[in-house]
């Protein structure tokens, strides 16, 4: 018989517990942060229909990276290769129950099929944090106070900055002022997006077959480094205003003011690649050199839950993946040696002192400890050394003239001290 | 255009913030239990090769029940309908370096194409918890008594019963004593294992289709109603030896003794549907009559590990479902009303007084409370009861009067009390 392979699928990860402790860790400080600006967690199913990403999700997603499949009563049903739609739906479906502004968030594991590389896989977690109902910039300020905050957590707020920009902007810009037609809209949309990776000559080819003359793309170069207050003043439309007024507001969120922490600035180079956003669009980005990229990204979207009726709510928010926030976390060392999960071995000399070992075990538990016993008798020196492995603070061991009198020694293995203990003060003793 | 449906699939769960909290309430229960006891947390890729259910699952699963697909390079991908095997495969994948015991456990969603029933669904998560690499019978005897300990902290302790059989002994009676085929017994055993869904008319008749005699199905229920004494001595064996030893084991952890925590019994009536069982068996049952079903169940496996490799590795286990659980703790009225989610409202009547509830609102949170603000300027009257439709236990209110003294008046909801404070001492004085 050939034997299965022990790998897991490509482009997933097996978390070993030393690694889903470092998941944990970090999906923790996501919570806290989220539940201290009032944010309550949710979840959807982990399939769902096809038809809620053919509608929203993008040609890319929807035709190359979906995992799906016909069930057993024929329904097209797809691995959820983003939230957002799930969300939409749900609040959808209690919109008038729910009170507003909904704050949520949520961390499912979303599936895509791609090619596997740095920062890239095809099972990865993702922190989704959303506002809708609420004005506009006021919800759109908080989120990125929010998000701001979620970085400064990690301790990593001074290799990061977050880039706005607004869609409405890119709209005059586009079809106003340069009289390109929604086709060749996008295709610049994605051309910008893409320069990075593509190169200067793929990038003026692009713009080039999209209807974008020299002069234009010149003109496009200097709009990119533009200040906002020179947009304000040579694009005046509702994307401009939006973005002015959005920015003062960042200023009393203290996150934008000028000095040490002016971590969020305008640029607008930013597109975002999904179809559905309509206003705000951000991203936020490491800035050492050797990981120029993307660590999350968001926008607002209006009316995705008009998509289930007739009922309209707009909505704002951003999607943080797990491999690039770990990949920061390493790469700027952010990341705490975890600490041990066991507080205390018991150990087991001899099968007599069992019955003894479990109600000390027991004791110590109910106690709020965490306790492991090494199931099989065993020698002093292999058991000390277990438990040192398992990074135990304690040590409970029993010698024969200490257990004849009712008592036990106890190890403390951090300051290598030790005392003899009677059996019923154990867990005062341990607990300090 | 039609809209789309706002339901989740059937047979699964959408999770409001409502519903998650309770869900993450009992999976905090579940996890305290398992570090309580050095288990540590594991987990894997939602999707899995086909081939590692088709090894050892069982028939049902694989062809009736399996959600799988061929993804876009050929490979044949199925959604996890149990996390035994993936498991396994890590285990495997670093058997030489892995601290023996393995004390491990995970919390997974699970996919079965079935009809959805009370107790029931295509998507349910469930708590594995499996030790492997010990001597198995103080290995299942920690077993059990870590899901004992894990019911009593539900509270549901009263409510439940343990029943434990050994596959050994079922093998010495049906093959041995009976002279069944290996295909006889797994008929006989799936037979004993739904007579209570299928009455006792077509158990009788499946018995006698599997070679059953009315002589050995009488002589099958004088079984069926023995004590562990009775079958020790009348079927000296492999398995019934390990019944005696383990429950002798559970009396020292103080769970099989006489008394009111009797709560481990013997049944050799417990079968357990899976095939890769080969030792001790068992299932948790509620004893309320209304609500007579298994809610977990579990066992030992010898060598599952050797499907990936030479090296051979035995385990227990057990997988404990959330549906199930949850119908479980409701019946007996042991899910406590869940706590509120937000600290302090800080309200926003004016616009000048946005900046000033910025601050307030970021010192709280930095101090660790949870705080929301209604993002729109509001009269007073509605914002409070927006406070309280939140659950603040405080909210923050601005008075003309107080804010030009650079104060705000502080609100005690659960007290109805209130006091004037200077925006440098809420922190303070909210966190008490």
């Amino acid at each position: 018989m050939a034997f299965l392979s022990t790998q897991p699928y490509k482009g997933t990860r097996d978390f070993y517990p030393d690694d889903l402790q470092i998941r944990d860790w970090i999906f923790s400080k996501m919570r806290e942060v989220c539940a201290s600006f009032g944010y309550r967690e949710y979840d959807a199913p982990m399939l769902e229909p096809f038809e809620l990403y053919a509608a929203k999700s993008g040609e890319e997603i929807v035709n190359q990276q979906l995992y799906w499949m016909m069930d057993k009563g024929d329904r097209k049903m797809a691995v959820r290769p983003e939230m957002t739609p799930s969300m939409a739906r749900m609040v959808a479906g209690k919109i008038h129950e729910l009170p507003k502004p909904v704050r949520w968030f949520s961390i499912p594991n979303l599936w895509r099929y791609e090619r596997p590389q740095r920062g890239r896989l095809r099972e990865h977690w993702q922190l989704n944090v959303d506002v809708l109902g609420a004005d506009p910039l006021y919800a759109d300020a908080e989120l990125l106070t929010l998000a701001f905050s979620m970085i400064r957590k990690f301790g990593g707020e001074a290799h990061v900055s977050i880039r706005v920009n607004n869609r409405r902007l890119m709209d005059e810009l586009f079809g106003k002022r340069m009289g390109l037609s929604a086709e060749n809209t996008l295709k610049v949309t994605k051309a910008i997006d893409a320069r990075p990776k593509i190169g200067e000559e793929k990038y003026a080819a692009a713009l080039s077959e999209a209807g974008v003359t020299d002069a234009q793309r010149k003109d496009l170069e200097s709009f990119f480094s533009s200040s906002l207050e020179k947009v304000a003043t040579d694009f005046p439309c509702a994307g401009s205003e939006e973005l002015v007024k959005l920015f003062r507001l960042l200023e009393e969120s203290g996150i934008a003011a000028s000095g040490s922490e002016a971590k969020v600035v305008f640029d607008p180079t930013i597109m975002r690649g999904l179809d559905y956003y309509t206003g705000t669009v951000f991203e936020m980005f490491d800035t050492s050199p050797e990981n120029n990229r993307a660590m999350f990204g968001g926008g607002r979207y209006d009316n995705l839950v008009g998509l289930f009726g007739k009922d309209k709510l707009s909505g704002v928010g951003f999607g943080m993946g797990d491999v690039t926030l770990r990949d920061f976390l390493e790469t700027h060392s952010l990341l705490p040696k975890m600490p041990g999960t066991v507080d205390v071995f018991v150990s087991l000399p001899k099968e007599e002192s069992r019955g003894q070992a479990e109600r000390i075990a027991r004791d110590l538990r109910e106690a709020g400890l965490r306790v492991i016993t090494p199931l099989e008798v065993g020698g002093f020196g292999t058991q000390l050394k277990q438990a040192v492995k398992h990074g135990a603070r304690h040590a409970v061991l029993f010698g024969d003239a200490e257990f004849a009198e009712g008592k036990v020694l106890i190890k403390n293995l951090a300051l290598n001290s030790q005392e003899t203990v009677a059996f019923g003060e154990i867990v005062e003793k341990i607990r300090g």
